[in-house]
């Protein structure tokens, strides 16, 4: 009898559903018994919110919708387990609630942060010495997890995103006075997605005339002189800036802002974005028409226009933490390794959750250029084989078609 | 010979290319010699900036490309033409060059401000006994044209909006805690774009929880009640709205907002979104996380999620126009007439263009609910046919391709 389970964790992606069926099929496939699905993650698990997903995904039509469908099926949540050594107890109720289950394996999809969750029952598991597997399975759009290549969920924003500003840029250059467009993107600390951007320029589109990683420390001044300069050139301009982007003294640049939005019940000061301040210093200082535009969570949930690549490669992630899984290994997380730069060809590698688990990537300082305001060809030819191929929405009623935990498909909550 | 000239005005849409092609085709295949292109509008007319679209659209793939490209592609202009007593030099101008370029017909892509200048052109063509014909093609996402159905261009954007709203909605309900995210739609007056909200409901989604149109007054204390009962429920809340509500007094929303982001040039105050505004108030009220999700110029561009449709009533209305004008009509704008509900149907018809241009029409009453925070069962089968099925950009290399004016296809600037 080999029951196993299976959480979501995090902010969520186009194609964590695709993990979440690599892991049920592949489970399944290899003779599992009951997969069962923790309800919002490690934290509805703990409430003992559980479900069996053989119930919900009932057919093959059902697997089809899962895989085009964002957000995560099974909720999702932010949570990290106390260390072992402060609340003991914690890891107690949660390995026996898992030997109540019957539970062979452990799967939970998540980012740096999510690993956290595995390294820790895996660390308490060898120390009680149980026989339980625990694998992570990665996502996040972001692509700041270290080890692997690229993160699932990367692929499908980056696509979003060079699409979305191939757009916003023919929409941004129809007036025959210049308008001065910022696209803000998501990435607090790591400009994978921001980077995205460089896409959108080719043959057939005048691409971005600057991007920003919050990996450079920005220089509004410069910055405002740099956006003269384009703009004296009396044509639009479309700059890409990280909603991470800092100064100097190390301030966000969305801090700069005079006044702030408002304060939250918690204090917490809500303030206006990045795109929203700097489109202001230029509308300022030069008089144009400014737009700011925030890609907010689309970005991330966009799943009528995913990258068949990248969701190939998340349900494959999936399934290789259930083989590995199933042949003995824990306290890993499936890497992928780019075997080949030309043709693009990756594959799945389990490696150690201590390595990856709250440690972030950020982009390597060769890949930007040496004035800041763009990155190189190797970051774009790094990028590129990720985005290919789509997968069409299942259009019903002119609409992509969902599927979504129902009051009825939640067994045990 | 017959030689035509056609232009775009107003903002773009993702299928006013469409239109560009209905008119070239048509023409041409009614036997037009030349088919000139005006870059940036009646404005770039005047300054003698025309095209030879012949030289632009070589073969079919271009022809294809341009029906999938955003935005204008001759380029586009907010430009009003003086009223033909205060400056008839004006008009003499215009028709000096029409006449050099030998021109048949006249045809003008745009909205209810864009229809004013085929109106005051045919009047002035009306009274010099010119024998040029000027027809206008109807164009625009916000769905305010008077006499017509609806108008090309918001079949599209109600597509993008009522499929991202979905997304948003699956992203916005994924944590165990609520989230309040109000989504600003576009429509300074009229409120049909916002309405499209109500499409993302359904049997796989629980659509937004209101929708707020600028028809009504908007009344920020019940908001805030409103909002509070929902949250009460302790689930994450989505609701639409528009970016043109106002209160009581006649200010905009995002008017009532204690700062402004900054004065330009012009002295015009850029304010805050509306959503940033709604969403600062219901987070101080209640302590719950927010999110203001504008969906700003996307929501007008993005081609890669047309409605076929739309893209072929938008083309239609191109044809239609040349059909009429070679038949001998002016003044005229093409309407579509929905002549059948079930299944649906609709027809072109030309109309007088005086009962259209600078009219503008909005939600009728009875098409909103009595709280004011929904629409009717009514409106979403009015607006669900327009969305209807698909056309898939052409991918290239992970992204869709589009064709643009460039440098070296401006035969004449």
């Amino acid at each position: 009898m080999k029951n196993v389970i299976v959480g979501q964790s995090g902010g969520p992606t186009a194609v964590i559903n695709s993990s979440l069926l690599g892991v049920y099929k592949t489970a399944k496939d290899r003779g599992a018994d009951k997969v069962y699905g923790m309800v919002h993650g490690i934290k509805g698990f703990l409430d003992g919110r559980v479900v069996d997903l053989s119930q919900m995904l009932k057919n093959e039509l059902d697997m089809d919708l899962l895989k085009r469908t964002p957000s995560s099926f099974l909720g999702s949540c932010r949570y990290k387990l106390p260390e072992i050594k402060d609340d003991e107890k914690t890891f107690e109720k949660i390995f026996k609630s898992l030997k109540e289950l019957d539970i062979y394996a452990f799967f939970y999809i998540g980012g740096n942060d999510s690993m956290d969750t595995i390294k820790k029952l895996s660390d308490y598991g060898e120390k009680i010495k149980s026989p339980i597997r625990f694998m992570g399975v990665p996502k996040t759009i972001d692509n700041d997890l270290a080890v692997t290549d690229h993160t699932p969920g990367y692929g499908s924003a980056a696509k979003y995103i060079a699409t979305t500003v191939k757009e916003i840029i023919r929409d941004g250059l129809v007036y025959d006075y210049p308008v001065f467009s910022v696209v803000e993107i998501m990435g607090r600390n790591a400009g994978w997605l921001t980077a995205a951007a460089a896409l959108a320029g080719g043959e057939d589109c005048e691409g971005v005339d600057a991007i920003y990683l919050p990996e450079r420390v920005f220089d509004v001044d410069k910055f405002e002189n740099d956006m003269g300069k384009l703009l004296k050139q009396g044509r639009s301009v479309v700059v890409a800036v990280s909603e991470g982007v800092k100064v100097k003294d190390g301030r966000y640049v969305c801090e700069l802002s005079e006044h702030i939005d408002y304060t939250d019940a918690f204090g917490h000061k809500q303030l206006a974005g990045t795109a929203r301040y700097l489109a202001g210093r230029v509308a300022k200082k030069y008089g144009v028409k400014t737009r700011a535009i925030e890609l907010s969570s689309l970005q991330r949930c966009a799943s009528h226009i995913m990258s068949r690549v990248d969701m190939t490669e998340a349900y494959n992630a999936g399934g290789a933490a259930v083989k590995a899984a199933f042949e003995g290994k824990s306290g890993q997380v499936i890497t992928l390794k780019r075997v080949s730069e030309d043709p693009y060809m990756c594959i799945t590698e389990p490696h150690d959750v201590h390595d990856i688990a709250n440690v972030e990537k950020k982009v390597p300082s060769e890949w930007i250029t040496a004035d800041g305001m763009g990155v190189t060809e190797e970051l774009v030819h790094y990028i590129s084989p990720l985005i290919q191929a789509e997968i069409a929405p299942l259009w019903v009623d002119g609409l992509p078609r969902h599927i979504r935990l129902t009051a009825s498909t939640k067994v045990k909550s």
